[in-house]
């Protein structure tokens, strides 16, 4: 008998039939045997809806009434959930973040769960009753209801198991798993059995948005395997794990992409220490966010510095780091919105060498242009024209052999 | 300065315009130098949309999930009042019932109130703040939402008035007061200054419903002064109080009706102890709830026993009293459900002989034939065919001189 931690999110809550639909499925998983702790979302659409009327009155209003209004929306469906199971013949019983408690630091909107105390919903485990508790909300030390921020369900979902000791924490969503790429780019794109924390990590934050990024890193720390899983399509899904040495690891695990991207390249710059900084420092204190940085030294005692940002913020980038090449007295300075980023990610590579030069040769081969690349230890990326894209996510996803096997 | 809670209805909570709206008349109130502690309902059809969403998974589900979900239409307002206090430069703080806390008895969705701690409402009015607190639900001691039953906020705002010991407890709703009876019937009606907790509880329990019986009966047991005012018309509305003994009462307060209303009578039943337990006796079994009772001793020794119902209760109530009729040998029974109740209230009447008399003759004088009659301290009842209804209300509401004075 294993405890597993389920959670569902608002697409799985959007209506009373789809919530009698999942309390079917947890009631036919007690039923083999297993203790479930189920975590649920709001249903779709309420939490923004509710957020709509808080700004209606005022924008800029308390972030404390934020979030005390904000936090109804998994109220209401712990509530629907817990009777529903009763329904389906489970006994069952609804937790808000305070019920358990879960308690958070007291950073409004977007706090931190600091400790849970795992005492009740074990008890009620133990008597045979399924604890349904709210995601996305604790509560701070002064007894305010807090939230965590977009996506914070999955983290409670994680926290939870992370506190009970839970063999399993199984995030149900609307796709049946992770891809080695999205398959509206490549139809071959193929579910992954497994992947790492750190594989995930990678894949997540280069676009192919599964699971909040925070609920990967809290699982990894807390060594919790994580499950990605459909909610309406029965199937295995992904299990996120620690690195295993399995013979059987596949060098490369999947293609990132994103085309939220744009360069800026300044030319011609004297090369000597603090150069970077200066460059980079005005950009960050515009609260804008960099993202892959290249230099190149360059034959006469110049460099040539170019970095990534994301598209929103391409223009007014352009325009500090133009007042900062001047003070430079760089060369040239020159912007480009036509561009996206392509990764493999695999932690394959970390004991294979040659990963690289095999993803310069297919794109080569496909005719596609690299105009910057970037490594770390378990992923490769490259910035190329954004007509490219998907030409580059095909070739690369044949060249590694990733298809669905037949 | 005074301390005065206030209690805000779901139609005042209707929209955000409104809730602004309310915001502004608190700030004002502030300004005057009062401390002000808030009491509001869920934005009105919300707490039914909320319980048609679990009633839809499951009518007979778990009540405490009941109260799980209907609770959160409260946490949604006092949230969104607080912002709004705050824009409008009060400063504000949100507190469910469990935040406050307001402890109840574990009956879900009808629970009673056993206890307040004001410590925290306290301490914020004393730093400044006006407190928001949510209505109609409170917390159990296993540490579950529980809800007081509908209209239960203004049993909230009574029961923190009293416990914080406020010099007022102000009801705003959409009427701007107690009326000498119902304006649609009597358009002379008159909004009075100043009514009895004793004869608010006549008129509300005979048809003038402004605010929930249980609320009153609290402020009378506590002795918590009461208004009712309009949250859209400014005005001083009604002051329900312990009696007092001003030379300047009025002989009659008002004139109260109720349409829902049925009779039922035994004629012949032998005079003798036990019959009207006899007949009564299985009407209370079958739930169904007796109102009026007349019986008259017949020269013959046998008696003649009238009582009223609820119109959606007399075809039952006459069954079984044709059975019990047949077996206690009565010569007949007949039942009417086109009859109304019409009654004057008015604690003057306790210390003013007359007032009956003056009552049936002014009946008499329009015309107008009493079907049966009963009395109690501060009331007066009749009961008369339903056509007479309008003609006898406006009839006693002359009579006893309530007219709106020039």
């Amino acid at each position: 008998m294993a405890l597993i931690v389920q959670k569902y999110g608002g697409t799985s809550m959007g209506s009373v039939e789809r919530i009698e639909h999942v309390a079917n499925k947890v009631a036919s998983f007690r039923k083999q045997g297993h203790q479930v702790v189920v975590v649920v979302s709001a249903m779709s659409g309420e939490t923004d809806r509710l957020l709509k009327l808080a700004k209606a009155i005022d924008p800029k209003g308390s972030q404390r009434e934020f979030d005390q209004i904000a936090a109804t929306g998994e109220q209401v469906t712990i509530g629907l959930l817990a009777i529903a199971l009763q329904k389906a013949g489970v006994q069952s019983r609804s937790f808000t973040g305070w019920q358990v408690p879960i308690r958070t630091d007291g950073a409004h909107m977007k706090a931190r769960i600091q400790s849970i105390e795992p005492e009740a919903l074990l008890a009620a485990c133990n008597a045979g009753i399924v604890p349904v508790v709210a995601g996305f909300q604790g509560i701070t030390d002064d007894g305010s209801v807090s939230t965590l921020g977009r996506g914070g369900s999955d983290t409670t979902g994680v926290a939870l198991a992370a506190a009970l000791k839970a063999d399993e924490c199984q995030i149900y969503t609307d796709v049946d798993g992770v891809y080695t790429t999205d398959p509206r780019v490549e139809p071959k794109a193929r579910r992954l059995d497994k992947i790492t924390f750190e594989e995930m990590l990678e894949m997540a934050s280069l676009g192919s948005k599964v699971l909040q990024i925070r609920s990967v890193e809290f699982a990894g720390k807390y060594k919790v395997p994580l499950r990605v899983l459909s909610t309406f399509v029965d199937g295995p899904g992904t299990l996120i794990t620690l690195e295993d040495n399995s013979m059987e690891d596949p060098l490369i695990s999947g293609i990132a992409f994103s085309r939220d991207e744009s360069q800026i390249t300044v030319t011609g710059v004297p090369d000597k220490p603090g150069v970077a900084a200066a460059i980079l420092g005005p950009v960050g204190d515009a609260n804008v966010e960099v993202d892959m940085i290249v230099q190149n030294v360059g034959a006469d005692g110049s460099t040539d510095f170019t970095f990534t940002v994301a598209r929103g913020d391409h223009d007014k980038a352009l325009e500090i780091i133009k007042r900062v090449a001047g003070e430079l007295g760089a060369k040239g300075v020159a912007g480009a919105t036509d561009i996206v980023k392509v990764s493999i990610v695999g932690v394959g590579m970390r004991s294979h060498a040659g990963i690289a030069s095999q993803m310069f040769k297919a794109l080569a081969t496909a005719g596609i242009n690299i105009r910057m690349i970037s490594t770390s230890e378990i992923k490769i990326s490259v910035v190329i024209d954004q007509d490219y894209l998907e030409l580059a996510v095909r070739t690369l996803h044949k060249a590694f052999g990733l298809e669905e096997k037949k």
